[in-house]
């Protein structure tokens, strides 16, 4: 192997201890446990770390942000010199397979690069200048420009689902990093060795771009008390998060109760309803049936998209379609959950739900190793489900429950009572959407994303991408933790008055050095 | 009188009942109560408003910008057409001049008016279209289009300091209208005539327009029960406050606490450090100590930029500053403070801080009718500064601190040790900007506002305005309460993803219909 795995956290440019508290990954379709062991790190590392990135804070944040994306590419190119190795320790940590790892890495690298295209494009400081009017009546008028500058360091927590592209090197992280924070990094104990090995890819990268020590660290832990520890931290000032609603919500609940509360990115739990409507299951039922299986059991059913929540008119054409989905999903092999806590909650969700609903299917095979669940599949009538508020509660695997209505009045009622969602899906005729315009503009209300004809897994990076949503589905419905506003979550806006032009960041500077869009005396302009 | 004031709340169409719990304004200057009685709304009538705010959430929203824009001039016109009466009953409430009612006033209509021209071009929703590529490999891009909506009922707490430009039709009410969010607000119990009558000028407004009751509510309350009622309300989706530190953290803490919690944007605290260096003072000290003088007894010292702390270079130039400062604030007639509370905290923060501090200077002026203070103003050496935290806490009224320093690194060290800012200013040459870099580098991570050789006080209504900062000054650093961006406070990003054309929103459909500026597959149209 060309990367030992030490087990040790990366404090700036050192290692941490080998402690006492050690723990390993597990192969999750063994349950079995695999080497190396890794080691907590302590509170006095978490302080070390922190105090490198109060360090790293200024001279990081005023690296010019086409020498922060030369920094950035190279984590990308780093991440793809660590080859095979990688995709078969994320593939060995998670029993998801190879190809997926292959396609996430993709994802993770450019995602990299794309914050890096946005810092030397420079436009995304959303800079404005207002011109000085010296003999306005009855007060001068003063020569103002402001911007977007960093936040200070962020605490990104790995996401179980993403062990690439949310978790060490993964979209919070390079979106921080390309707005010039410091980032402190806490492992998912799910997939430490991937960690280590991106982490390391990182830290290299920081020492041959020359970036300030601190720019980034790795904290790895066995249990919740490093992950709060740095949340409270005061060097801190903001944090990104992907994980359970109830992890989410302690994380914005320790941050809104310290001396100097701070901004909060917690993505947590979404049921991304999906509106079948009738002339969608008439006119293409069969594309639709197998699209949704693929949504609900792809990644095992362990995408925060994932439809758990699905629409299906009453008579004859939804109870074919329901009929044939039943099928496909006793016919859907078991397949290990990425922890063993994932899977005894999917266990003992899907048990309380069978006394929930008046129809269940299970995958019956018996045999499961490891962490593995059968696919399940749960049906309600309308009535039954707004009258039982648990039915809205995400089962975090490879389910989903239809709810039986063909009563416009009856999907307007239950669309009202959805909590905040990531995405709502609809499918039908172009007819269907505007005599149904009423269910769309309250599903508006309730979601980041709505989509027309398609299923919500399968989150494309782009400028107009919107992944979040109001809470639950994260703690900051304002903000997308996808695509290139995500940059924006971990900058604040910064004004110069009366700044005399050498003293002023290029960005703000009169000649605009860096030729980036700016909006001058009210109107956007490239001058 | 045209307007007879009838004390009660405005429920959307209908007003609130005569309750028993009844209060009246004061008249500053002389202490005494002023009629006519208001009545605290009750929590039913809360309830209603709220209900009425969540029917009109929807119909609201979606009324296009330019018919918005048509019902915010309308609140102007009919704010401008209370004429006198508007001013007088201010001033009464307030005992601040005639004349800085006309002037707040205008800036009031002007802010209304500001954001219905943004409502007009309309490019502020930042739209943007990523087409799709239906043949792209691996898998088909989607069309993908999203742009910012309104995030739901707004609260709007009205501040005790601006009774027009930041009360019931001030920037937070217009910035919430402008962004389609219905508004409820909590009067302040120091200006109620005010507040009803510039209540009513929005009212009469939404009905002259055809706007959705429900739109705009006011609740006036004796006590805090009714604005932590309205934060609680499930209905509210947004919060705007502008107030004491304390009373601020309070609406934090309690949104923060919500089963759905949701984005709060307080302003509280600030003591707006001002570097006076020593070239400053050499060259320029003369004007610098009347600027100086202006900003720390303008509206009585009661504005959320005054300069509370102010630091001045140790030996001769700065000994003769401060010998200056210290008779024109001997010379500076008392005034009455807005309320009795505020005249009672000046008093007893002035009291404690005497004790703090080696040197301090009152008008001694001794038979303070009504709320009246005397200005003051208080030295202490650097050191001293450094080791009494309590030097940082502001005091709202005509006072200062001056604190005595010309060791570079000190400065540094005082710049470290700051709380969150609204605003930080450099009296100096061009050169002293230039070899105090770093300082201005440590100020930019603690303010949302650098002023060069101006004061704070002022504060520019422009596109590039930034009127934040880290907490305390807000609660919210990445955002402004002042200038165009406020807007984008009360809006969230929603994404249509293959939505065909006509169901889109105007500002996303393919031909550009409203000819905003979107970015359009990664870069800026106006296509």
């Amino acid at each position: 192997m060309k990367n030992d795995l030490t087990g040790t956290s990366i404090i700036g440019r050192s290692r941490g201890a080998v402690t006492a508290d050690a723990f390993r990954a597990f192969d999750p379709t063994t349950g079995n446990a695999v080497e190396p062991a890794f080691y907590s790190a302590t509170l006095d590392e978490l302080d070390r770390a922190a105090a490198l990135a109060e360090a790293a804070r200024i001279p990081y944040g005023v690296i010019p942000g086409r020498e922060r994306a030369i920094f950035l590419r190279r984590i990308a190119d780093n991440i793809e010199a660590l080859g095979d190795e990688l995709i078969e320790r994320a593939t060995l940590e998670t029993s998801l397979p190879n190809a997926r790892f292959v396609g996430e890495r993709g994802r993770t690298c450019m995602q990299l690069r794309m914050f890096a295209d946005l810092l030397d494009e420079g436009s995304w400081v959303d800079a404005r200048i207002d011109h000085a009017i010296p003999d306005r009546e009855p007060l001068p008028k003063p020569d103002v420009r402001s911007m977007l500058r960093p936040v200070g360091p962020v605490a990104v927590f790995c996401a179980s689902n993403f062990p690439l592209a949310y978790s060490v090197a993964g979209g919070d992280t390079a979106s921080a990093l390309a707005a010039g924070c410091p980032v402190i990094v806490n492992a998912h104990i799910a997939h430490p060795g991937t960690a280590e090995l991106v982490g390391n890819a990182v830290a290299d990268a920081a020492m041959e771009c020359g970036m300030p020590e601190g720019v980034f660290s790795l904290l790895f832990s066995s249990g919740y008390d490093i992950g709060q520890a740095l949340v409270k931290h005061p060097s801190i000032k903001a944090v990104g998060f992907t994980g359970s609603r109830r992890g989410g919500r302690a994380l914005m609940d320790i941050a809104a109760a310290r001396p100097e509360p701070i901004p909060v990115y917690t993505e947590m739990s979404s049921v991304n309803p999906t509106f079948i409507l009738p002339n969608a299951v008439r006119e293409r039922g069969d594309a639709i049936v197998e699209g949704l299986l693929a949504s609900v059991t792809g990644g095992v059913g362990q995408f925060c998209t994932k439809p758990g929540l699905v629409f299906l008119p009453t008579g004859s054409p939804g109870d074919g379609f329901a009929e044939k989905f039943d099928r496909m999903i006793e016919d859907t092999a078991p397949a290990p959950l990425l922890t063993g806590g994932i899977s005894d909650a999917y266990k003992a969700a899907s048990s309380k739900r069978k006394n929930e609903v008046k129809g269940f299917t299970f995958n019956t095979q018996s045999d499961l190793e490891g962490f593995a669940v059968n696919p399940s599949t749960f049906e309600v009538p309308a009535v039954d489900y707004l009258n039982t508020p648990e039915l809205n509660e995400e089962i975090f695997g490879p389910t989903t429950l239809l709810v039986r209505s063909d009563r416009h009045d009856e999907l307007l009622a239950i669309a009202r009572s959805l909590e905040g969602q990531l995405t709502a899906s609809v499918h039908g005729t172009e007819e269907d959407l505007r005599s149904y315009a009423d269910l769309i503009a309250i599903l508006e209300t309730k979601v980041g994303r709505l989509i027309f004809n398609g299923f919500s897994t399968g989150v494309e990076v782009c400028p107009s991408m919107v992944h979040g949503g109001p809470y639950p589905a994260t703690s900051d419905g304002r903000s997308t933790a996808v695509g290139s506003r995500a940059m924006t979550r971990f900058a604040r806006l910064v004004c110069f008055q009366n700044f005399p032009d050498p003293s002023l960041p290029d960005e703000l500077k009169e000649a605009n050095p860096l030729g980036i869009d700016r909006m001058i005396d009210g109107k956007m302009s490239r001058i």
